[in-house]
This record gives C-alpha cells, sequence and structure tokens, in this order.
C-alpha cells in the first residue's frame, strides 16, 4: 500500500509485508510519549523559526484532537499505517492539512521513536520503584508485628538458628530496595533526550535540543546523534532491573508456596487469594504464588529476548530493534500487577505462630549457641566447641529428642566425657537456659542480627529510607496513570 | 467470583486474582483442540458405561453448538471462566443442563490441558515443517538457475574460492532440512496421549486411554500419570526447534542484508518487499530481512523463558506451567509469517550476477588451486605449496592485481624464484588457465562440492528428499486451518 | 610468532593475539578424534593415489607416536600452535618430516575441525545416554521395592491424592527417558561426516567421502560442502539435550532437598554424600542435591551461550565458533558427574515410611474418591460430587480432622444433610472404608495409574526398555574411557 | 574424608561426593581476598576482646606465610579441603596450632565468602572500568585524526547520510561511556560489608562490623544478616554490566569485520594481529574481531547462569549459589583480555580513507540535503519534500548515477517539473553545490551531530569526562594486579 515515504518506489508494499513489519498493533502503547513528543518538537520549531506561531498553534490542538480521540477509543488503527509515529503524524495532516507535512522538519522517526521508548522506559522505571515502595512498607509493616515470633532459620533448607518472622520479611525487604535502587539508577544513568538527533547524524537545522530536553524534564540532552539512534541500553537496563525484581520474587513465592505447604503449615493464604481444583475438591491451592515464581521466566527471557537482538548489530539504526518493544510492555506489565497481588497476598495472609514454634524444636537450632558458650565461658577453641557440639548433637539424635530438650545436669555429664578438664566449669554452668530457642535468637545482636532489637532498628532505618526514597524519585514525564494502558 | 471447584471456599476469589491468575485471554487458542478432546473424552465414558449413549449424544451435541459459537464470534469469554476448559465446560452446562456436569468424570484440568497443549504442539510442528518444505523447494527452484552463476565464497566474510550461487542456496536448504528433521523428531519422541491421567495418580474409571489413543492419532498412551501432568519437554522440543529454525533464519537474513548493501550489490529486493524511510528519500531498507534476523531473539527468549520456569518445580502439576502458552503461541506465529515472507522476500527479489562476477576478482581466489596444482602437479608438500602460494600471492599484492590477472609467464616465472628446481615443469604448464575462476569453481567435484555437477546432484537429491518428506509428516489433529487464529 | 599459515604476512603475529587467540589450552581435548581422522584421511589419501603406501604407514606410524607421547603426558603443547590440528601436523612433520607436509592436502581446518568436534559430540552423547540407562535401572530396583509405600501425592505441593512412592520414581524415570530418547535422536540426524569438504566449496582431489564415513562409524558423508563447515547443530542439539537434562535433574534435586528436610522428613541421605556446616554443629546439609540443581544454570548458560555465538553468522566458518567448544566441554562433564552422584545419592539415601505415612493423614487426601463415589454409586453428577465433597471437607476442617478420620456413620449424616434424598444410600454404604488412605491409592488402577499393579506393569516395561535401548544405542566412534580426560 | 565440619558424622564423605562439592580448583583465585578478610575479622576479634594481642598477631604472621606460599607456588591445594576458606584455615592450624582454631569465631563460610566474592566483584569492576577508560582514550585519539575523514553513515546497513569517521569512533565511545557508568554504579550499590552476619542471623559476639567495613574500604556493612548471605545482586550486576559490554564490543566487532572485508575495504588489520588460513594460502582473516564478536555469547551465557540459579532459591544461603564463581571469573577474564586486545586491534589497524570516500559516492547520501533545501530555502513542506526528493532519486538511478553526480541545471529541469511553480527558485539556486558531499556532511552542525565541529566538542568533552572518571573511580580493595591471576 502507498506509503509517506514511498516516492522512491516503483511497486507498493505487499499485504504480507504490511503485516509483518507493522508494529501498530503493539506500539500504540506509545501514544501518549509520542504526542508529548511532537508537540514539544513543534514548539521547538517555533522558537527556531521553521513554525511560525499559528503553524505551532494549530499542530498542538491538532495533536490534541487525535490524543482526545485516542482517548476516547475513536482513533482507527490500521496496518497501513505502520508504526504509532505514521497513524498520528497522518491523522494529523487529515486533520489540518498541509502544516501538518510540517512537523517532521529536523527529526526523523529514529530518533522519534527513541524518545518515545525512552520515556516510556523512564516513567515505568518510577512507577515500578513507587509500587515497590508500597510493598516495602506493606511488609515492613507485618514485620513489625513478629519481631518475638520464633521460626527456624534455614540454610540449605535445614534448620539452622532460631529466628524471628520480622527479621525474615525484612531479608524480602532487602532484596526489593536493591530493586528500588537499581530502577533509580538506571533512571539517572539514562534520563538523557535523543531526539534532534535525526536519521544518524544530527540535522542541519539548528536544533534546540537543550530546551526540549528540558522541557520533557530529562537531564541533558544525548551527545552523540549516531549514539542517540541505535542506542537501546535503557530498555535493556529496564529489562535487567526486572529480571532481577522477578528473581527477588521468585525467591519469595518459593516460600510462601513452602510455608503453605502441609509440611510446614507456617502461613495460610486467604481464601480470596487461593484457587481449588476441578478434580479434588479438598484442594486449596497457592497458584498467586506459583504463578509469581513462573513470572520469572518470561522475565529473564525478556532480557536474553533484547539481548540477541542487539548482538553484533551494526550502527546505526536497525530495524531488528523493533522487537523491543513488545519485550518492554510485557515485562512492565507483568512486574506492576506482580507487585500489587504479592502485597495483596502477604497482607491477607495469616500467619501461624505455633506451628512455626513447634518446628523450631527439631534440627538442633540451638547447636550454635552450645559452641559460642564453649568458646566464650570456657576458652575452648572454636573449632574445638564446633566438634564437640557436634558429638552433643549425635548424642541427643541417639536419645531421640532435640539439643534443647536435653537437661542441664545430661548436658553437663556428656560434655564432660568430651572435655574432662571442663566439668567443674559445666557443673556450675546453667547451660540449658542460653540453649533455650528464645535465648538463641535474642542473643544476635550483632549489628544486622536477629535479635528483636537489632530486628526493630532495621525495620525502622527501612522505613525512614522508603519515606526518603519516595520524595527522592524522579518526577513522571507524564503523570497519568499510564500503567494502565 | 463463585467458581465451579469453590465448594470448601468460605471467600470468594478477588478480582485481581481472577485477573491475575486467568489464562482465557490466551488459552482460547487452544479452543478447537478442547473440544475436540472433550467430545473424545465424552465417547469414551460411553464406552466404558459411566455416560449412556443419549447422554454421550446431547454433550457431543452441546460441545459442536459452543464450537459453532466460538467460530462465529458469538461466544463470550470472560475472566471469571479462569481457563478455555471451564470457559467450555461452564457454556455446556449452560446449554445441556445436568449431563453436562458428568463430563469431567475421570478427567482432571491437569490431564486436560497438557492434552490440549500437546496437540496443539504437535499439530503446528507439523504445520511449520510443511511450511519449510514449501520454502526449500522455491530456494531449490532458485538454485538450479544458478549453478553457473559465480561468486565470492567466504570464510571470515573474506572472499576464499569462487562458488556459485546455486551451491550457496543449497547450503541454506540444508540448515533448514535439518529444522525438518527437528519438527519430525520432536513429534515422534510426543505423540503420547495424556489423558486419563487425572489430577496425577490416574483415575478409578476404568478410563480405555488406549481408544483415545487411537481416536485423536497419537502412538499410545503416555505411561506414568504423574509424569504425564508434570511433563513439558513437548513444548520445550518445539520451543527449541523454532529458536534453531530462528538462528538459521537469522544467517540468511544477515546475508540478505550484506548482499542488498551498497557494498556487497549482489542482491536486489523487490520495492514489493523494501520500506523506505521517513526523513532520507533516497533509501530502500531490507527492512524485513531484518526484522527476521530479529526474530530469533524473541525465538530465544521464549525458549529460555520455558526453560526457566521449569527449573527446579517439584511434581507433579505446578501453576507455573502456565505460563508456557503464550511462549509457545508467540514462536509458533513468529515461525509460522517469518518462513512465508522469506519466501517472498527470496523469490521477488533479484540477483546480480555482474557484481558478484566483478567481486570475484578480488581476494585471490583462486590461491588454494596454485597450492593444489603444485601438489598435483610438481608434486611439492601440501605445506610448502601452501607456503609458496603465499608469497605469490604477496607478490600479486605488490603488483596491484589479483592472483588471477597475473600472465603464465609471470607466474612461471615468480614460481621459478621460489622452487628454482620446478622451472621447466612451471614454463610449460599452462597454469595460468587453471587459476581461472571458472576452472577453480568447477574444479571442486569432490562430493558436496561446489562444482556445477555435484551442485546439481545437491539440488535434486534434496528435491526428492522434500516430496519423500512431504508424504512422511504425520498427520494433523485437526485438519482445519489453525495456523489462522 | 612464525605460523604455518604465514606466507603472505609481513609481520609475525602479536604475542597478545596468540594469547587470545589460540584455542589449545581447551581444545588438546579433542586430541584422540583428531589422530582417528588424520589416520583415516591419510588412508583415504593412499587409496585414492594422493600418497604412496609408504607414506601413509609413515603418516600412521607418527600419529601413534604422538598419541602415545599425549596419553603419557610427554607432548609438549604450546600457545603458539594455536589449536590441536596444527599441534598435532606440527609435531608430524618434526617426527616424519617432508611427508608429514602431505598430510593437509584435500582437506582444511574448516572440516576438521567439524569433524573432530562431531566426533567428540556423538560419543559424548552415547556416553551419557548409558550412564542415563544405568540410573534409570538404579531408580527402577529402588521403585519395586516402594510400590505398596504410600506417600502423599502432591499438586502445587499440596497434598492431593495418595500414591506410592514407586510410582513417584517411575515418574522420575520417565523424564529421564526423554533424555536418553532426545541424545539417540540427535545422534541419528547428526551422524554425518564433514571430511572433504575443504574450506568451504569442496576439493578439487576425488576425496573418497563415502570411504571416510563408513570408517568412522557414520550414516553417510555431509551433503553440502559449505554447509558442513558452518553448521554447528549437532553441538547445539546436544547443549540443549543437556540442558533438557539438567532441568530434569533440578526437578528430582528439589525433592531430594524438599524431602530431606525437617519439615518432610521423608528422606535421610547418607552422612558419605551430605556435608557440614563450618559454623553450626548440627547441620546436615543437602549439597549434593543443591549442586544438582544449580547445574541446571551452567547447562541452560552453555546453551544461550552457543545460541548467541551462531545467530546472524554469514556463511561458511567464522572464528566465532571456536567459541563452541569451552561450552560442550562443561556441559559434557557436568552431566557425566551430575548422574553418578545422583545414581550415588539415590541409592544410598533411606526413606522413612513411618514419616510419609503420617504426611498422608494430612490434606483430605480422599476427597476425590468420596467425589467419585457420589458418582458411581450414587448417580450425582462429576460437579455437584464435587461441590458436596467440598462440602464435607470443610466440615472435617471445622472438626479439626482429617477426611479420612470422620466415621460411615458421621460422613452418612453429614453428606445426607447435603443430599437428603441419596440418605438411604449413604447409610448402607461402608463409604469410610473407601475412603482409607490405601483403598484410595489401590482404587487408581487406570493405565499409568498409581495402584500398585499398574505401578508394577509401569517398572518392568521400563526396565524391558531399557535393556533394549541398551544395546540400540549406536557405538562409540572411539572405544576408550574417553569421558575422563 | 575426614572434615573440620565433621563432629556429628558417622561415615566419612565419599571420594565423589569430595570431587562433586569442592571448588577449592576455582575458588582458589579468591585467596587473597580471603587472607585480607581474615586478618582484618582477626584484628577485629582482638579489639572486642575474643583474642589477645599476641593471639592476633600470631595469626596474621601465619596468614601472612600462607599468602607468601601461595604466592610462590609452594602451597599445596588438595579436594580434601573443599574450598579456599578451610584450605586456608587448615593451613593457618597446622602453621600456628590451637590459636589457629580460634580464627573462625563470630563467623561462617556463608557470610566469609559472600565477603571474599564481593570484594573480588568489586575490585574486578574497578580494574574493567579502568580498561575501558583507556580503550576510549585511544579511540579518541585515533577520532581526533579523522574528524574531516568522510564516510558513508548507514542505517539498515544502507548508505543513509555522509558522516566523518570520527563521529562513527565517538559512538562507538559512548556505549562504552555507559558501561563505565554501569560499573561506577554497581559499585556503589553493592559496596556493602557482610561480614559478621554468620551463618544467616548474626553472631552473639559483639561483632564491630563498622571498623571491619571501614577498614575494607567499604561504604557500611550490609544491613540484614539473612539477605547478606542470601545476596548474589553484586555478583550479578556485574555479570550484567560485562555481558552489555560484550554487546557493545559485539557491534564494534561486527564493523571491524564489515569494513575489513573486500566490499567495503574501509580498514585493514595489521597483519600482527590477522590470520591465515590453513588451506588458503592468500587468506587474511580478522579473527580477533570475530572471537571478540563471539564472546558475547560466553558472556550473556554466564548472565543467563546465575540468573537460572538464584531463580526461586530460597532464604537464606544454598549450596547451589557456588555456582556463581566460575561464571563471574569467566566473565571478568574475558572481559579483560578482550578490552585489551581490541585497542590493539584499532590502534595498529590502518584506515583507507579513498575507498571511504569512493562508498560515499553511491546512494544518493545527499537526499535529506535536497529535502531540507526544499523545506528552507524554497518553503516545500516537509513530507512533500521528502516525496519529490523521493522522485529525483529514482530520476538519478534511472540515469545510472548518484544524486550528487546530477549537474545543477539537470537538477533544476527535473525538480520543475515536479514542483513548476518554484522554477524560478531552482534556477537561481546553486543547489549542486549543497549536495556535495563534504557540504552535506558539514551541514549537520545541531548538538551532537556529524559536522566536524560538533565532533570536534564530543571528543574533548568525552576526554575530560574520562580524566574526570579516573579519578573517581573507587578505589581497589587489593592494590596488586590481581588481574593476572
Amino acid at each position: 500500500m502507498a506509503k509517506l515515504w514511498g516516492g522512491r518506489f516503483e511497486l507498493e508494499s505487499s499485504a504480507l509485508l504490511d503485516v509483518f513489519n507493522a508494529s501498530i498493533t503493539f506500539d500504540q502503547k506509545l501514544w501518549r510519549y509520542d504526542i508529548l513528543g511532537s508537540k514539544t518538537h513543534a514548539r521547538m520549531l517555533g522558537r527556531i523559526g521553521v513554525l511560525d506561531s499559528s503553524e505551532v498553534a494549530l499542530i498542538e490542538s491538532g495533536l490534541e484532537k487525535i490524543a482526545s480521540e485516542i482517548e476516547q477509543g475513536s482513533f482507527r488503527f490500521s496496518l497501513e499505517q505502520e508504526d504509532i509515529h505514521m497513524a498520528i503524524e497522518s491523522a494529523l495532516i487529515e486533520h489540518i492539512g498541509d502544516v501538518g507535512k510540517k512537523l517532521h522538519t529536523a527529526r526523523s522517526r529514529n530518533d522519534q521513536v527513541a524518545l518515545d521508548c525512552r520515556m516510556y522506559v523512564l516513567d515505568h522505571a518510577v512507577l515500578i520503584a513507587n509500587k515497590l515502595l508500597t510493598l516495602i512498607q506493606a511488609l515492613l509493616a507485618i514485620a513489625r508485628k513478629h519481631t518475638h515470633t520464633l521460626m527456624p532459620g534455614m540454610t540449605h533448607l535445614q534448620h539452622a538458628q532460631p529466628i524471628n518472622l520480622g527479621f525474615h520479611l525484612v531479608a524480602w525487604c532487602e532484596s526489593l530496595r536493591r530493586d528500588v535502587e537499581r530502577l533509580e539508577s538506571l533512571h539517572k544513568r539514562n534520563n538523557l533526550m535523543p531526539l534532534g538527533s535525526g536519521a544518524l547524524a544530527g540535522t542541519p537545522y539548528n536544533n534546540d535540543r537543550e530546551w526540549v530536553s528540558k522541557q520533557l524534564g530529562f537531564a541533558a540532552p544525548t551527545r552523540n546523534a549516531m549514539d542517540s539512534v541505535s542506542d537501546r541500553d535503557f530498555a535493556l537496563d529496564l529489562l535487567y532491573a526486572l529480571a532481577m525484581l522477578g528473581m527477588h520474587i521468585s525467591r519469595i513465592a518459593e516460600e510462601l508456596v513452602l510455608w503453605s505447604s502441609a509440611e510446614f503449615g507456617f502461613l495460610r493464604l486467604s481464601d480470596a487469594y487461593s484457587t481449588g481444583s476441578s478434580i479434588m475438591p479438598q484442594k486449596k491451592n497457592p497458584d498467586v504464588p506459583e504463578l509469581l515464581r513462573g513470572k520469572s521466566g518470561r522475565l529473564y527471557g525478556n532480557l536474553v529476548r533484547l539481548l540477541v537482538v542487539m548482538k553484533s548489530l551494526p550502527l546505526a539504526y536497525n530495524k531488528d530493534t523493533q522487537e523491543d518493544k513488545e519485550a518492554i510492555f510485557d515485562s512492565v506489565e507483568s512486574a506492576l500487577i506482580s507487585l500489587e497481588i504479592l502485597q495483596a497476598v502477604c497482607e491477607s495472609a495469616s500467619f501461624d505462630k505455633k506451628a512455626m514454634l513447634k518446628a523450631c524444636k527439631a534440627g538442633h537450632l540451638s547447636a550454635t549457641d552450645l559452641a559460642d558458650f564453649l568458646v566464650r565461658e570456657c576458652g575452648v577453641p572454636f573449632r574445638e566447641a564446633h566438634h564437640i557440639t557436634g558429638r552433643i548433637v549425635a548424642y541427643a539424635e541417639s536419645q531421640g529428642c532435640d539439643l534443647s530438650e536435653l537437661s542441664g545436669s545430661e548436658l553437663a555429664r556428656e560434655l564432660s566425657k568430651l572435655a574432662p578438664k571442663l566439668e567443674s566449669t559445666f557443673a556450675k554452668s546453667a547451660i540449658d537456659k542460653k540453649l533455650s530457642l528464645l535465648a538463641s535468637m535474642q542473643a544476635r545482636t550483632s549489628l544486622g542480627g536477629t535479635a528483636s532489637k537489632p530486628t526493630s532498628t532495621q525495620i525502622t532505618s527501612l522505613n525512614a529510607w522508603v519515606k526518603k526514597m519516595r520524595k527522592a524519585l524522579p518526577k513522571l514525564k507524564i503523570e497519568a496513570k499510564v500503567e494502565n494502558e
């Protein structure tokens, strides 16, 4: 079909080409950014005298009319328009006539799409960062209630040391905090304005790129035109940040799945966020955590997709790059809904403190405390203390009980067999008290440790950071609720 | 909202859950397979006496009505139905009443979705294989015209030896042939029927799985129920086969891009399959090959996606697996349109024989022939022949000409300097004739070599293979043009 | 430094280039295949009259001498030799003089490396397939002991239906069976002989490629020379097959980790295959299953690596392809040791039947049986039966007990409230008997189901398949224990 | 074999386990960091009174002795020691006796390995960033010489607009600059000190983590112990940054390969950085750029590897994480040598200005200038100007010449046919002058454009940034030339 760029062509493009080539079916998501960019470009053309003020006004009103048509759903997108840029430019010419044909002066689709995509990426980085802050706050609110709730801390999925649930939830928050920081840092690194780079070499017009950059909330214009149209690092940085977010969520989701199993029983998901089975009437399935875990696949896959597309592309713009958009949209939308539902799931779930406490009584969680007692109060070198404790644990196992269930005298007796010189020390120590689960948890007071006090400190300081970061996050280029489109 | 499985639930599911959890927005593509599976299941229930014949007939007619509603676009899909299976079962109950509630006897959604997905995967493997055969035939038709068309054969993108274009196109076909073989082999490996595996443990009904398997064109029922609902190897095998296809197409596309550059100029794309620039009026861009090259990203990414989803999932079914479908659909649709447009691009393009011939005259393409002459007619060991030829090439470069442009006497003189003992042999050999580009190409007559004759043999034998394979490919489970949906 | 190929070069290669370019540090693993290929090539040159019989004999004895030097560790590899091919050819020339310089006639490094790599890949596919068969047999031996060992079958990591452990282990074996089939199928697809393809265009010698192919146990020579030196599908097919193996192992490993946790307690790993903690003396960690699970990362990564390398490479050979080898070696070695240790771990572990039985008593595992009872003996449509059962499960939960713990009269009473018409049927049915865990497991007798009998059938038939496949696997091209190098 | 942690074990670990489990074969690369960490830990234990000053001194001197043994190659690593941490601790105990057994007080291998790895990652991020700065400077030095060297600027690998070579090289530098920024930003985000987190819950000793953090040049201690031992974001951030670097290098390498082809002929690689063919004596192959391009596969693969490993791991430490190290080492080493050799290749190559100029004369590079002339001097709206220019290009093609070769009068005549009203304007314009290649390039003076002046500005400002960044990069934790090990 006939194209705006078709001057030199003898044959019209084939219908199959139009279907294969067009991005309009998905890049229409960029429409707000395209119109914002075009309006700013028109005003800039006015400032440098390429357009007169009435032309600028005409273009602006035409673009606004198109915006309201799209918003109301009356705008007709068609494959022949190829992409959102051509769709809007064609409609503009239709609406306001010849003046519309002047809009594309001193720019190219190459810098135009770079601008639109970048604004989408930067804004959605901020939107996701904000949702993350909200989720962290929600998790911290739960954590605060559980700084004294004992649960078995695990390494290798084996009981290791007693911790409190609040401390565990703070660990989740720390990983999500890095996601916020990663999003913030990619925004800072990529907040540069590409328009005016033309096709690849700049323009012979005196584009006021500094002005456009300021208008659109960028830190500065990009520095080299060729790089500006070739670069998709901003998109990859986002896809990577969301892959990492997906990884963190998959770890949280794995724990939600484990904890709501019959074997663990630490957690009961709300009926409102569980599902049943088509065949097994008794089932209550953690579909949401499972899907959250599975989303990591898509988020990783989208990152790989664009990395592969960009591999060994010569400069400058190549059409391969068009493949970036669906990956970006898909990752952004997955991230936004995942964060929302993860929060809802956590807030509506209930923890079973009894089950967690009971679990603490298996696995000799206080063995490290025994070793530490031998070091600190008996002067045994750590490696030897470790060995002695190992033997005591083997003894407890042979008795079919947990280390914390041995009485003081039994402990003293068995320890004395292994370190006869210390018999009297053992005899007078209240070693069994030190091996209580609560004492064990509360003993870990080092900075970042699990005792209730440092846990509270961690919560307070993370909360303060959330508040600070909420203010520090960059402004959106478009304030509208763009995430829902 | 209320669910078919909601008997034990106190709270209705949240609206957010419904959005997050539902697959109906994409898995409706499976509708034909779901209906086919359900009809067959109902008939089987009739055979084993769970349903009587009138019930079977009622269910079948209900399912057919639903099928025609979907086909005509009058069926209303809604999020509350979660997935295509529930959507169809609900509609069935609505249409035919209580008998509809009996359909889900002796099966589960777990084996049902495994069946639907598998049939989709297997059928589309066959559809893509068929399109590949068509493409190979089209390429062979072009190749047959060009078994005498000289072009520079390259390694390291450096001129290496003269070849003919037909031979190069056969190399493309060989890679595509492996794609067909891969698709055929995954079909064979995975053509096993999972229905009747129930949720994970089989059923207490005497399901006649052999009969269902035969009815649906499978080789046999799957062998272990738990594996049957956990296994997504069939989907991964397809995603891998299509990633490989994408890789092969990316290599072909890279050459199309190179060849249509001004520097190479070997190929002119049809206007009907080229695009222009929004800013540079003279441009004619190979957008199609570029997009074809870029599709590799998506095809690789989809493979990674599902590999990641499946990593470390405990048996049996987990909801994470729902993430397989969009990857499958996307890869299948990308492959189908890519094959179609690649064929159209190649068939409509024109090769510039003159440009290719001219290119042959740079790069001393006949150097290997000189070395081989020294070996075969002068008895020089190959390593020495290689060294002598290297010096002659350096001489030609110093003269600013190509090796093939040195006269017989000049060659004899320079060779004699390097191997004085052979002076008389050189003098009487018509060495310059042997170094002509055509002679060089035609000299490579070994099996699989580039000379016109073995090239023709390759074309003929590949064509015969295509015809054989066309018949040997498995039948579709649904003959309709399912690819367009 | 000076190179065998350096005839036309004015400058020697830089030391940095030598380090960067050389593959000798890793491709020496191919030495056996390189020597086998060279010996066969020399004999073929003898057959077609390029070498006389004494030259062939000299070359063969030279190559054998080199082989024994490498085997005994006295061969000196150095960076200057670039790769294993050059290293052996140089040594040959050193050992036997000028005749050695004739070996490289009618071949190129491009087809030589394609041959070596292919033989390595094909042989290791067979070696791994054999190890898989051994593992499957070992697992089946365990499974056979446990066809009556009850355990909770899970979906969504929630208790679903009672199964037996043997049945679960068969599910593992089924996934490993597909790995064997995938390895066998890639061997068949890729067992084609590339030597004689020359640099890219064949050779002007009358190479007897059919003969070489037969000598080396290939099905046939490759068909197009250009494709033969460009193709790395055989390597990718192996990397994919091993990524899939890694995925399957990660799922098994995940279950080993879960089962050996305190919460599950189904499994006790042998001390010989467990590890301790440097700080927590009581810990016994499932490091082996965890590492096995983690190997999936490396196996996936290696697949991605080569897919990326091959993306959009123009024909024919490019140096990028050298990056295939470390990926292949790493995946092969990871697979071999993983299979060996997985078997050792499983064989040395002990299952805790009591713990598994106890677990069955949570989660209302027999709920589906109740629904099926309502369908089969009371004529209730399945959907309604599902709903009624859901209410009964809710009742059991309200009573704080498992469905299987309700008495017959209690069940009858509660069912009657929900379906008053069936009161008399309920009264006389021994419904509680049917809901016993053992009865529930034994009821699933459908083909592939979990009842002890079909489980035994599955074991027997898999064992038969193993034996058949053991014989059907292709022969190794080199029988030596190549996997240890 | 007997282990430091073996107290509770009845059986010794199997030899196979030792092989599979050990990381000592590769993690010995961390030795410097392990010793630095241990020395600092010992001093901290002295500060808080766990060790007395003579014990601290003894431990320090023991560790220094071990360091010098490793440096001199006399230290014996063995599989039984499992990992570098155990190897050094065992040696310490051997050297200094019982006091050595006290070193592991108040820490765990979990926080120890987190510290070592983090220091390795952070230091190598800085080392690579520094090498990048050096490379950028080298490229800028070349660019500065070529701000007037015309070459065809391309999009879609089609001639687009004339640019200068310097401008193109600056585009390369801009992408590398983002790599530096990414490395710097990951250093900042991850420069937190994990030691003192213990196994997962902190320690009951009053570890002075602030002091350790300062001593080792960290910004602060990590904030939550559980997260500290679970977190591998720092490693992933590096693997991602290096994957991106690999992508950028693959694009540069692709252009080096293209430019040194016979078809382009823009670039001649130095013999010192080229290679020959084993069979084709005339070949000079760009092996180095090809391998550089291929390294992207490994760098992507390593990123995927660790992303996969981390997916859905429950907290806290799991052995799977051990799989991070080889990926990190491999990516770091690939990046370091790639940067070094890329610089050497570029510095030793020579550009063929004539070939580049000649190439500019194909492809109607000044078409955009014609369109801009119509806009600026004739008042034609851009879309119409674009169309008219398209027709003129078609005219030039019909004449078999380039747009820049049409004479002024011919241009005026043809333009007048298309826009009759402007005939007089065309007649008096020196339009052919404006379409000269040099004028076209020099016209693009917008910020970031290709004209010589803005190009020079770009070079100057990038150079200034390099100098600033060189100072701003963080200090190494270990100043030694650690990259060579």
